[in-house]
């Protein structure tokens, strides 16, 4: 592929602000590549819709990435990959990577007793995706799912570090301490932002997988692969990234500027329903 | 008008599954009338979205409605009755009401320092739309709004009367007992169900009002005003309500028969986008 090829950005997509973690570990670890994010904040939270819903959505946000020429697609959100990436994996032109398959593995690499714990939102867990990926890795190993609704409000309010927020954690970790599980996925976007109260409860006998990182060391092997990988080195004081959301962009600009290396200044909204 | 008029349902209808707490005053208030509720779970929560968009979601679900052979409709939802109600209510062949209005009267006639307190959503709050009723009635009234975004997901996880919930009430409300507020609007549909809570931290002094059942009262006044009020009770063992989402019957299920006095077993996914 040409030079133009391999600039092309990257597309990520979120049910919200949620993505921006992944997108922070792509920023940190494949700093040279162009960035398009999505924020589908109008129709969030995807944890608590249906598969059908959700693939519709995914479906026309997907149509909105292709029209910003992006050469891979990143889908940050759990409920998402969970529901919508094997089918429209056929879809596209381009290749597509979730959170889900990234954390699943390295899951099954760090477990030592086969007892591995995943955390996220109602939906998340119900679909059972994590586990039936941890199987096809793994048959034997036993995976506890735990639904943690709060945390996401919590972190929006920016919690992070509340007593609130500990005494929610230990009740929803309690159970999953009593499994005896060492290897623990956090498995919604939102939470590798408490990774350390989670850490602090789980003690240091739980590896804490962060599903974000994974994913973005995936997707610099993908582009490897698949000869897409930018070579050329951002210009200084360009302005690389464009961030899109279908409401309220002024939220996203403040959780962005609260965790990104970068700060953003400029985010576009959208009327997605027309992809 | 006839016995058959008189016998048609209301429609009450909410982004989600908040506006059962009003369709729970409407069957405790107004119990021999039939109800068809519609909770639109597919795109909940409407706090965040704009003006247009919800004035196109309110109207497809009025249409939904009036399929259902409705006499009234009650708009169970702050932000629909603050961005639609008044645009949507010239164009109904059946009169409609929200909860905002009901609210707001009642909390002018309750008053007597003239300082009054609403919590809400972070839209709510955000639209102004109490302030501005309020006004109306009481021009030298103040209005002091807090938006309490940790009280929907605390109910939805059935944490009413858990000491995590009372301490982020604390938080939330200490700021209005510092403004000497003597009556408070509870101006988003879950948090009737904190009433006990919230009423023991503001202390006596301070009157609550639950815009719910004073929706409920104003349905009342205006059935018996347009001669629309049924009069026949409903038939012993007659399964006389029906409740329709956009989305995930089961989440409505859970929660309904946590609330109302009645068990329902059957609410039916449509798709409110084809209306």
């Amino acid at each position: 592929m040409g030079v133009r090829e391999r600039e092309r950005p990257v597309g990520i997509f979120d049910s919200g602000v949620g993505g921006l973690t992944v997108t922070r570990e792509v920023m940190r670890n494949i700093p040279e590549e162009r960035i398009v994010y999505f924020g589908d904040t109008a129709r969030v939270p995807y944890g608590s819709k249906s598969k059908e819903t959700i693939l519709r959505y995914s479906r026309q946000i997907v149509r909105f990435l292709l029209t910003q020429d992006v050469k891979a697609i990143v889908v940050a959100c759990n409920t998402a990959s969970a529901f919508a990436l094997e089918e429209i994996r056929h879809e596209l032109p381009v290749p597509i990577i979730g959170v889900v398959r990234p954390g699943a593995k390295v899951a099954c690499a760090a477990t030592k007793n086969n007892r591995i714990g995943v955390i996220g939102t109602k939906g998340t867990i119900a679909s059972g995706l994590y586990t039936e990926l941890i199987r096809q890795i793994k048959p034997d190993a036993e995976v506890i799912g735990k639904a943690c609704p709060l945390f996401v409000p919590l972190v929006e309010e920016g919690m992070m570090k509340d007593t609130v927020t500990e005494e929610v954690a230990r009740r929803y970790l309690a159970g999953l301490q009593e499994q005896d599980i060492d290897t623990l996925i956090l498995g919604c976007t939102h939470y590798p932002l408490l990774r350390s109260m989670i850490g602090k409860i789980m003690g240091e006998g739980v590896t804490l997988v962060n599903p974000a990182y994974e994913t973005a060391c995936s997707l610099r092997t993908l582009l490897i692969q698949e000869g897409l990988q930018n070579t050329e080195p951002l210009a200084e004081g360009e302005n690389p990234h464009r961030f899109y959301v279908s409401d309220a962009p002024e939220s996203l600009i403040g959780f962005a500027n609260s965790i990104l290396p970068v700060n953003i200044e400029n985010v576009q909204k959208i009327n997605i329903e027309e992809y």
